[in-house]
């Protein structure tokens, strides 16, 4: 493979996703590599487990609403929920720049202690590595995660239950991660926070109601553009979109529009999306407006037979627009 | 906490347990933390497992003998060998470089799959960030593991079996790792490369003899010193070791002494020590010495009650030393 690595191969998406195939699933696919979503779905004697990791390189590490050790909990927990897991255990690898401030740390650590509580794991192993002062930006975080999965929601990972007639559920506002990152970045005034929270809690629910979820995913790096995006090239099926029904708070439609920022390519970090049978959407619905992270849920969209591969958002002044994965990273080092 | 972040915390021993002790077993004991070695031994249903993690920022990525690639699967499928278990699935999270040439990460990419089919590991699940140029060194890699272990096994990593009038075994010549990579760096000519191997197929002929092995551990950063310092203080025990029994290569013990190493704290990448029942150890022995990573294999020391707590080395010229843990870090980023 001739050229270099680029910003854009962590975008989450597009290069991230030809690095992927190119290289890691073509070398890893051998030993067990396949491309099934957040998480690998394993069998450990009779019992199915999902397993998962991220790291983290979020800049700055404390912003509003959260850190990079909250946000390394998150990641993985809801990553791990959004397969059908019930989330049981973290691990965690620390990658320490020389010179970083043991209160930082300790602020740091204590943050995923707390959120790991409020996700139901148990952070039970972990690593620890220093680097000079100049060859990391503060601290790195890995967390890998492994949580327990019952038969009957081994599919939701990997879509194959979607159907065109399926409604798009998000429980609620978008685009806050994203942008509550940037403004502190550039230290503009506003009262944007960042969405990251454990969604543990919240999916269990869902899926305690019984009703038929026939996908989850957490729509992080690339926001809800990437995951139906790829949803649907998957499904080989199309997604409308309603652009009145994503909720969004104005206060942060407002900035994305002075700035050129679509509002759905921007990272959310306590979001899920889940494609619901049209008939079970109410069960679903009434779960999450009675939860704290899902009063602002809405359908914002459906699966068609149409375009398949597509998404295409019916726009609020009346207009129909192809959503496209852009090839580029808008924000990097988001989480 | 006051202070800043050292190299010293990197070591592996000494200011690293310190920080594991005091902020993060602090922390994360509430949720499940306990210091119980390299990996954590869970429940999933009625199978036991143990789960690992490791992050690597070896420099430079590339030594002799092996790569940053090599490395991490190693590193990780080692820490669930020792343990007692059955390495079986990986996780691999890689934070690259912008401006990392594509041809190197191939590289090491194809040395990870290489290594996992010969530790006898899945790669299941992955991740990839990418830092602006300067914000990281090259990449580093993040693994963590999941092994099933058996219920007779779980004590292995405790060390709770052990006594004295145990022998300690190593399965072979000592202090080639650490001084591989510094030769490399240095630009020394020597032949030293590294014993970076995964050890799974010899530790599981080990315990397919049905020896006692009463405890194990993959000696890396902090060499074999660490590992038996770190087992003389929670066994409540003393360790007598014998010069003239330890193996090491002419050129390893000769480059040592010309640089005032002492080899008993250089890492390695491909070194277990096992303490195992004195009337067992020949059985252990055989094994090893028909595996090609147990050729050089050697009772060098053995379990006393005498000096609980510390280590004592018999010279070869006939005098004794207490073996001490440092504090520092001989060779920042070996790993």
């Amino acid at each position: 493979m001739k050229g270099i690595i680029t910003m854009d191969h962590g975008s989450g998406y597009g290069r991230t996703s030809e690095l992927i195939e190119s290289l890691f699933l073509a070398s890893f696919s051998g030993t067990g590599l396949s491309d099934q979503g957040d998480s690998a779905i394993l069998s450990i004697g009779s019992d199915h487990i999902a397993f998962t990791t991220d790291s983290f390189v979020i800049k700055p590490v404390f912003f509003p609403g959260g850190d990079i050790g909250k946000l390394a909990v998150c990641g993985t927990v809801n990553d791990l929920a959004v397969s059908g897991a019930h989330p049981r255990y973290l691990s965690c690898g620390f990658i320490l720049e020389e010179g970083l401030p043991l209160e930082d740390l300790e602020r740091i650590v204590a943050s995923m202690a707390q959120t790991a509580q409020a996700g139901g794991v148990k952070i039970v192993t972990g690593d620890t590595k220093v680097v000079e002062k100049g060859s990391c930006d503060k601290l790195y975080i890995n967390t890998a995660g492994i949580g327990t999965i019952r038969e009957e929601y081994t599919h939701i990972t990997n879509a194959e239950k979607v159907k065109p007639g399926d409604v798009i559920i998000i429980n609620g506002t978008i685009a806050e991660h994203g942008l509550a990152v940037l403004s502190f970045r550039n230290s503009f005034e506003n009262s944007i926070i960042s969405d990251c929270t454990p969604l543990s809690g919240l999916i269990e629910k869902c899926l305690e109601s019984g009703a038929d979820i026939r996908f989850m995913r957490d729509a992080t790096r690339g926001g809800i553009a990437a995951v139906l995006s790829e949803l649907a090239v998957k499904t080989k099926t199309g997604i409308e979109l309603f652009e009145n029904a994503i909720p969004i708070r104005d206060e942060v439609a407002g900035l994305c529009e002075m700035l050129g920022f679509d509002p759905l390519y921007v990272a959310n970090e306590g979001k899920v999306l889940m494609a619901v049978s049209e008939k079970e959407a109410g069960k679903v619905l009434s779960v999450l407006h009675n939860h704290p992270d899902g009063k602002n849920s809405s359908i914002m969209g459906t699966v068609t037979e149409k375009h398949p591969g597509s998404i295409v958002l019916n726009t609020s002044i009346g207009g129909r627009r192809i959503v496209d994965i852009p090839a580029g990273t808008q924000l990097p080092r988001i989480c």
